[in-house]
């Protein structure tokens, strides 16, 4: 049984990470997971929000959004609106959280860098080729800052490197990265963001249709660990060589 | 090794699910788990939002909000600052996805039923309490429809129960339920919404510090399953006799 | 002639006055003014908003707000709205000048104090249980803050003890505190806050349908000072003994 | 003794009423009391709010504003702001329902008329001022209307006429008509509405500083009940004639 | 061929600048281009906006509205709409420029004035009004602060004056100063700002209908700066003497 | 005298304009002028704005916005601020405008097209860009929808092409599209739009310095019509053939 792109199942999409792409943004990188196409930039400011100062500890944060017509049919602008919307708030935070979680703050410094995730065009998966994409915009933002020494000399940020991936039940079959069309039908659904020596950062699992069972659960989880191991053989590739833990 | 309040680790704070709280609402619940208190009510009206008319289904949504000061330091009104918060969109989307797992639309008709969890009184575990204490409040609902003629003779919508709990690790323990005090310290941080057949309908977990390994994920899943299934009993215990799939 | 209830004219519904509910809040009540329930906390920081900084006054401020099915019908949530409507706004500052008018602000010292009214149940006359029972909950926090030395020692900020009740003409007939039902009912409305001493710290009356003669209202004040008296009494009697001017 | 401007305590300040000064509403009156300048307009359209159609009943309403700088230090605009303040709300409900007061909805069959009253001098007494020029801009569109058979033929929608006017003690002495710097020294502050035959539309009293007595209520009301007496006969001077109930 | 009100191509309307129309305004100009009149106020403070502290300049900006009802049908206010529209962000923008062509800022020093032009009534070309009027009021504001030594003394700010004129093509004829009926029917609209010695400062030409040729633009030009030459003069006669470059 | 990237004062930044960037859109440009690079995707609907609907003509609107990090310090989210700024404002009514001045709005029919312009990276010229790429997205997006019959056969929407770019003065000397560096140091900025046949459709000129004489004003109205000129082979070359009026 083959899928609508004529993947196996515990296939990913082709993913391409190309970093610099902005002539301005300290990290950046336009990341593609098939036809999901993310711009991710890190941007980095020395002093951290007002309820972190005089700790001696930095901050990440993320900004995710899609532009309007990234989608099939047009979304509002969430400017125009005067309102972000529950999911867009969701994403950013899930970014957010997965990046935090290789970050040493004491080693960052009163430093903060900002990852916006804008999402050129969508297929699926949009939030875990943001978070992959990111952390290799970020790797090269902790680059930049460490030879400016913005970062203090000797200090390293990066704690390991963290990716993502989409998996979830479509006609009864675990799939590894799901493509939109097979999203929508799926009847689970599950993002899993992964450090590179596979341990869990996050799992969310949501039943779409019927409630899953336990099997389910554990069939998508190894598919998920199996498909972030490959997004961390293409960071390392991308990176050349990263800090790991 | 016993915890901040006597709890062995497996075990659930005192449940009590109040019904018939409000005089207005075809449905609701004071349900407290320890000192978290959540009055969840259930709101029916006939029709559907705009994008579901002429579909012969029904919606059922949710909206969660806390208090100023159900919390230990007084928080900012949402209205005031005119806008809703990353977490509060997050967790009425998770409530509402949470019901909305256990409703048949079809048999539900053109009707819309809308949760409304405030949280009264915050120690941890709001998220899980508003899921467990709206489904008392749904199910009530559900019956005065069905008395009322809302929903056509022999119909029933639900499909089964809903409950959901926390589970977290905290120093290297697995712990069911966390209390604040506990939720502050976890390493991970998990919550769980299970049917009461024992499927999984909403797993979320999240390092808080540390990554976790699969062997620990497995652990929490368990605690939190035995967990649902004793809240499960006490919806029961509360509605007298519940319709189960 | 009966009213809807069985009460007399000049009778107060049953009144209810629960301190301590909050375990968080530095001051809490629970006041029933029958089926009209307001949680009312009050929370103390150390410090002023920025235009009093310096003075060496302290400040008392109030936030109004009803669930959204606390009434026979659901209204949306004002945060969801993105803003608060003009009855929110009105209350809330009706609330908090109430209370400031028996706030020294010397002895206060530079300190606030938020009261948080939050309508669980309405059932008419919301705006003056939230004030009858925000005095409560505002002389614990007094209290609380004496306790901690937050207040100096020796200070009472407290000049004196304030109550509120509703008064309308129904049907021709002067009535004390308005249920719901008579109040959509009542040709004029009025809300009376007065001192423990029986003086006017607020008298706003309204013609619903016709204009009301002088007659008319000197009837509804001499109900209205009668209430509040009655009041004045339940406060007394909840919190044992009060500072009197 | 004297006032401030060498009033007496029962004195108006010169008030003018212009009418037409505006060539496109329906009804526009500049309205002065003293140097309190407000342009009150009234916009005739057909058709009522949703909530109303189908009623066969018209709708009459008020927005109060200021201009950033009729006051003496400039006020940011609420439209930079983004949100309407409390006080401004609470000005336009209540200039509403004062004019409500005065209105045969049937009468006036499924019409809307909306009165802009916006402050383009600030000396105390806004409300007031608006308040009493909107009823003059209110019966010219009324004629308006009436002329055009908006409204049909042989139906008078005004039921009377209204105006308004503030009242305090300032000094121990009860004063009408206050101007800015009499108002912030004033202990107690009062509006009172009226309509042409001397009932209440709405009586609004509050306690600046000390809680007020029985006594000092009654003697603000006479004064109140005066000065409005004053006022109704300026309306008709400005309108030649007018429609009494 | 005449124009709807008789004017000739090259004409202005009647053009009065009202000095100290308000009391509380350190400089404020009522300015009626024809049926079109705004009121100017110059509001003076001592600081700057942060992003400018500590540089010695000082700052001049504006904010532009329209009243609702002044236009011939009313239009909803922006304070209620909760947003700026886009044509009044782009007006107010267009003012402030344009008298920050003629301000020195370090003569100036660390003071802001803010310029509020608020049309009255709107008969077209509202925002050359505002520009013409707001310089009168702009000037009249630098007096009192030179007055006031807010200003240091021998210090001028102004070193120009600045007036605008709108010019349009209809029905194929370049005319001046358009009123409404003839704005909405141009094919061409263009707003020209200029300093009294002939020079540009702001140049906005549109094509409403059809694409205009370099000669309609020149034609359109050469009436603006005539125009202009004309409003120096009326600014010059309305200020007595006003300091020239 | 060469510029800081080596161009003579009247050339242009290498232009790329790259047909069907996104596959969701009907129309889709990504297009660069140097480092400026704006994705530009237009989006057909059948069915047009409620004010206009029965008219039997269609409609054209824009929006543009930046990325966060398209420029060189990250600018804060507007729909994080909740409000549009008045640049974006102003910009994206200007694109608008400008598209809207080609297009025969009955050859159309009832439909619209929005112009989604987003800069992904800043180097000055960003709206010129956004104008000149858009207009090609629009083209597609005619064919898209004439292909679909969704335009009727045999109609023809686009009355020309239309393009822009910017010119300003620098040091004394006019230059042709500036890019930000030079953006910065102009005395005199100024936009123009110009239809394919070297029309005008709209003119911005602003004196960011010193206000300009008549003889700058007619230089770079020279310098844009040439570059406007080069523009429109440039869209040619990308469109293959493109209708002409």
């Amino acid at each position: 049984m083959s899928r609508i792109d004529g993947r196996t199942p515990e296939q990913l999409r082709p993913v391409t990470i190309e970093r610099g792409w902005s002539k301005h943004a300290e990290g950046s990188v336009l990341v593609s997971f098939g036809d999901t196409k993310v711009l991710c930039t890190a941007s980095v400011t020395e002093g951290v929000p007002r309820w972190r100062k005089g700790s001696g500890e930095g901050w990440v944060t993320a900004e995710y959004a899609m532009l309007p017509r990234s989608t099939n049919t047009r979304g509002d602008r969430e400017s125009v609106k005067g309102r972000i919307g529950g999911r867009t708030h969701e994403i950013s935070r899930l970014i957010g959280r997965s990046l935090r979680a290789v970050i040493d703050y004491k080693a960052l410094g009163e430093n903060t860098i900002v990852l916006d995730c804008d999402v050129l065009q969508a297929d699926g998966g949009t939030r875990t080729a943001a978070i992959t994409g990111s952390y290799v915009a970020l790797a090269d933002a902790v680059s930049w800052a460490q030879g400016k020494k913005i970062i203090k000399p000797g200090r390293q940020p990066l704690t390991g490197t963290v990716s993502a991936i989409s998996v979830g039940i479509v006609g009864g079959v675990p799939l590894l990265d799901l493509c939109y069309e097979e999203d929508v039908k799926a009847e689970t659904d599950m993002n899993v963001v992964c450090t590179g020596d596979g341990r869990f950062v996050e799992v969310q699992g949501t039943a779409e249709a019927e409630p899953f069972a336990r099997s389910e659960l554990d069939a998508l989880l190894d598919l998920a660990v199996a498909g972030c191991t490959d997004l961390a053989a293409a960071q390392r590739a991308a990176l050349g060589t990263v800090p790991e833990k």
